[in-house]
């Protein structure tokens, strides 16, 4: 039996402006996860990364305590040692719960060498994130659609062409995930209905046809980002900016994070956007990314 | 300049169940169009095919009234001799007025040897028709996902893979399109369109990258089928009827013809949805086709 084993998970945007509560985008920011069994039944989390003073290093953390959930249900209380190295904001749309919860069942799995089907750690992790959408997509990389049927989850994901990049704009506010979804309208317009599902159609066939034609109108939507945009100053102006690279805008997740699509590197629009926010009071800071195309990888090692 | 020419312009079945207002696929059923050039300016008419009698052979019949729509806009005014042979149903959710109006405008731009893009067809028959769906899988053939901006419709298709056949049954009744439309509710709560915005990406991703993974759950439809069950007998008894090569079922267009999705030919189905009508009072028929891959074809010919 290993007693230890690491698993790497990307970020991931759910969303994508059109594509609400249906779809997500890996990204080249990664959670690392060492772990070791230990004879005892002790948890210890040692974390390294980003944003330390949102992560408890004791068994609240959401690996651990993620970690200690699935192996009870698979029968099993094990100690562990977690080593942490994370390069995910947390708390800002970026699915950094989602990639905790994958890689604590990859790391659980690791420690009891069940076997795993994609679905099923799909649906397990949709089951304690509440939501496929990030999970299917830190799972599977690439774009990924997903469909939850009651408990069950089956996810579609495609490879990304090489064709663009991703400017991604963090402001230095985090936003609860609950809070930005408590003001979302209990009903919908069909009009706006059809807006979005024909958008989320047609980007999904786009992707999984590999002849992606991004423009910023696709990534237009009417079911989220205009009611979040009350909570996040500057979103409208930045959704409705204007740059000759720019190939799509929408809010990561549900935010506070942007994503900008642009033709090749484009640090420019990062600057442009950091702008737009500074001009209503919001700081922020950009990176260029790329869509990873790998999903969660993990390997086992001999002690 | 051509004097002559001929079109042949498959049905189409749009929303799919889930892809309400988003998809819709082009059936092995077909209009043929034969167009001559007149010297005056007289229209002539002659129509064979299925309802004669709901297909009126004056000026006011959709080809030759959409036709001299489209010619004057052209700046032209031409008369001509139709020669209509038509397998399409009219009036049951088969895409008859669509195919109608796709066929007029390409046989308008036969006799006048303008060029024509797929976007600017589309958009114009879109214009006439007033939804994109059923003219973006007419002109395309295939799966067809069409997004509405303002007046241009951008089309996205597909062939669709040999795995399946399509079981068409259609009531004896038709029921008017705006009929259809005016029960559907003017708001839909989060969970219902979520609901759909999941299957129609998934359905989406599975015919643009060729891995179709049919399963009857993955057409559930929570925006228009519940409300339109009410006008048409029966349709919620079949909707959830089982059968062990049944691939998916959903209501054509706005009804009230139903489609099943079978693994290979399957008349069976069919034989067992019209039992199902038949116990509600409707009497009903039903074919095994084919998707049509090819979309609208023209030639035209010297005189």
């Amino acid at each position: 039996m290993p007693q230890r084993g690491s698993v790497r998970v990307p970020a991931t945007s759910a969303n994508l402006g059109c594509a609400f509560d249906c779809a997500a985008l890996a990204l080249n920011l990664y959670l690392d996860i060492h772990v070791t069994r230990r004879s005892d039944l002790d948890v210890n989390v040692h974390y390294r990364g980003v944003n330390p003073e949102r992560i408890p290093s004791d068994e609240s953390n959401l690996i651990a305590a993620s970690m200690k959930k699935i192996l009870r249900r698979w029968g099993k209380d094990y100690g562990f040692d977690l080593e942490i190295n994370n390069q995910i904001p947390v708390g800002v749309g970026l699915g950094s719960s989602a990639a905790a919860i994958v890689g604590a069942i990859a790391a659980a799995h690791w420690l009891t060498e069940r076997a795993l089907y994609d679905d099923e750690l799909v649906s397990l992790a949709t089951e304690i994130e509440g939501h496929p959408d990030n999970v299917a997509a830190a799972w599977h990389g690439g774009f990924t659609v997903a469909v939850q049927e009651n408990q069950h989850v089956v996810a579609y994901s495609s490879p990304v062409p090489d064709l663009f990049h991703v400017v991604l704009v963090i402001p230095d506010y985090a936003l609860p995930t609950e809070k930005a979804r408590a003001v979302l309208p209990a009903q919908y317009s069909r009009a706006d209905v059809t807006h979005n599902i024909q958008r989320a159609a047609v980007l999904s066939a786009q992707i999984f046809s590999g002849k992606v034609d991004f423009r910023p109108a696709l990534f237009d939507d009417r079911l989220h980002q205009p009611y979040r945009a009350d909570l996040m100053p500057g979103l409208g102006e930045v959704l409705s900016m204007k740059h000759s690279n720019l190939l799509g805008l929408c809010l990561s997740g549900a935010g506070p994070s942007i994503l900008a699509f642009t033709k090749g590197s484009s640090p420019e629009v990062g600057e442009a956007i950091c702008q737009i926010l500074r001009g209503k009071g919001v700081e922020s800071s950009y990176s260029v990314l790329l869509p990873d195309n790998r999903g969660a990888k993990g390997w086992s090692l001999p002690v």
